[in-house]
């Protein structure tokens, strides 16, 4: 049986890196040459098409030059939902390509629902068997991220599809200044995001592959590097997602002591810092993304 | 300046209804007119563009059904969602209908995220303004539900919209089973739902319109009739979204002393119960839609 686990820990492996870029284009974060390109129609009241295309071209672009030193990529789906049908569209031309270079794409939509609108949203990003013969095509992305507010009967609607080779990032500890407000509340004495991560666990422990992690893992954000270790104990067979890297902050200090296994046990995403490094480094911003992720591959204590 | 609450407020006591019927349409749930009419391009493996057309035509022909006995709508986002960029443009076609009906639309997409992402995920479901003199045209709802898990900066940027008319509901203490995994932890206290609940009156407080109404609500199950209560002693102003109702479970009895000011300040969603009324009572599916909701309508304590 196939497991998403095992395709990340390829993945890290083999470029020895557990950099994920982070695709979540704005207008303002456009270079001149795709701005110059796209503007006309841009301009446009509501070209959502144009929008979607400049997108495309832009993160398919960034795809193209992180391939060799990311380890995946998490494409944000707001991002796109904005521009409606196309955006939806482009949203699914970048997995693709990101497939072409078997990079695993971390679709990153917080979704959580209860029975059949669970089951409705893992169909929207995986795909899968529905009613009438009708199979969903969705996405096809690889995993996707989930909010547990709802509970466990949130989860196990997309933990689900770990059983057609996806994943699932549950948040326990996001990387914002809001996140202590709910996450770091003492309940049962320790804090709330631990009683998520136990539930990590628990929906994890059947999905384990060939690698020795587990198909469902947990965001834990590199801003609150105490919380990130105290994840890592709960969850030793999990992959963790790591935000808060680069343009939010945190240093690959904040990694120090979370590896577990072979293949690192966690990725570290970084959207801003890397896909819009021409602003900040000038010239070609498909040049620019390709340094800007070697860099951090680089710095980051798997590749030292 | 325009108040989302002052147009709930108006929808409820134009109607003197409370009902909320919830648009999740499903393939099993499709009548056999629509089955027959659809299902040699549904069959078709990946005809998104079919699915999404029966799934409009559905919930289109209900939402003409129960115009006059629904005080609002609530379309769920997972359902179209699946279907690509073609549902995404048929969850469009669903809220002009609405409109059409001047039925408020509460878009339950449980969003809740960061910065540019949570603005982006806010123009998804309102439109608004964005970069590069483009502006965004978004689902055009009228409210949207969001997720709390992330903190008060996942809120802010959906809260933004309420100076443009627009409402968001919070979830505080939901309907489903696993609600008390987190929801019902007890934190200094008093349980976590509670402390939303404060968060909620907080975001709110600067966003009461004409009618006594805040345009930031909560999300509390009729499923929990006691938390349901604490929540409305937090937000005396706000409107509660109650779901629970009929398929879930609840009975009119969990809406008693729930009322607040003129307008009853609540709505209670029931989608199955009334969207899928002709599998249980037979006939053409608007008008056993429409009996529904005009039952379930004259069944709440706001209509006896």
């Amino acid at each position: 049986m196939h497991h998403f686990s095992d395709s990340l820990a390829t993945a890290v492996t083999a470029r020895r890196s557990v950099v994920c870029v982070g695709l979540d284009p704005t207008l303002e974060g456009m270079p001149p040459e795709l701005v110059e390109k796209y503007r006309p129609r841009v301009a446009d009241l509501g070209d959502e098409g144009a929008v979607a295309a400049c997108f495309q071209e832009f993160c398919t672009g960034v795809i193209d030059a992180v391939a060799d030193s990311a380890a995946c990529v998490k494409p944000q789906s707001a991002f796109f939902e904005q521009y409606g049908a196309p955006g939806w569209s482009a949203l699914r031309a970048v997995v693709r390509c990101a497939h072409q270079y078997e990079l695993p794409v971390i679709l990153d939509v917080k979704r959580g629902d209860i029975a059949s609108t669970g089951a409705a949203y893992g169909r929207a990003a995986f795909g899968g068997a529905a009613g009438l013969g009708a199979p969903v095509a969705g996405l096809g992305a690889d995993a996707m991220t989930a909010s547990p507010y709802l509970g466990d009967d949130s989860l196990t609607p997309l933990v689900a599809h770990c059983a057609d080779g996806k994943g699932v990032f549950v948040l326990t500890r996001t990387s914002n200044p809001g996140a202590a407000l709910l996450q770091e509340r003492e309940v049962d004495g320790r804090p709330l995001y631990l009683h998520v991560a136990e539930l990590v666990a628990r929906l994890g422990a059947e999905h384990i592959g060939a690698a020795g992690y587990s198909d469902v893992g947990a965001v834990a954000g590199a801003t609150s590097p105490e919380a990130l270790r105290l994840v890592r104990e709960v969850l030793p067979h999990a992959f963790l997602l790591v935000p808060g890297f680069g343009a939010q902050g945190a240093g690959p200090d904040a990694l120090e002591g979370i590896a577990a296994g072979d293949a690192a046990g966690y990725v570290v995403n970084a959207s801003r810092s890397i896909i819009f490094a021409w602003q900040r480094d000038g010239g070609d911003f498909r040049r620019a993304a390709a340094a800007a992720a070697e860099t951090m591959r680089s710095q980051l204590p798997y590749a030292r």
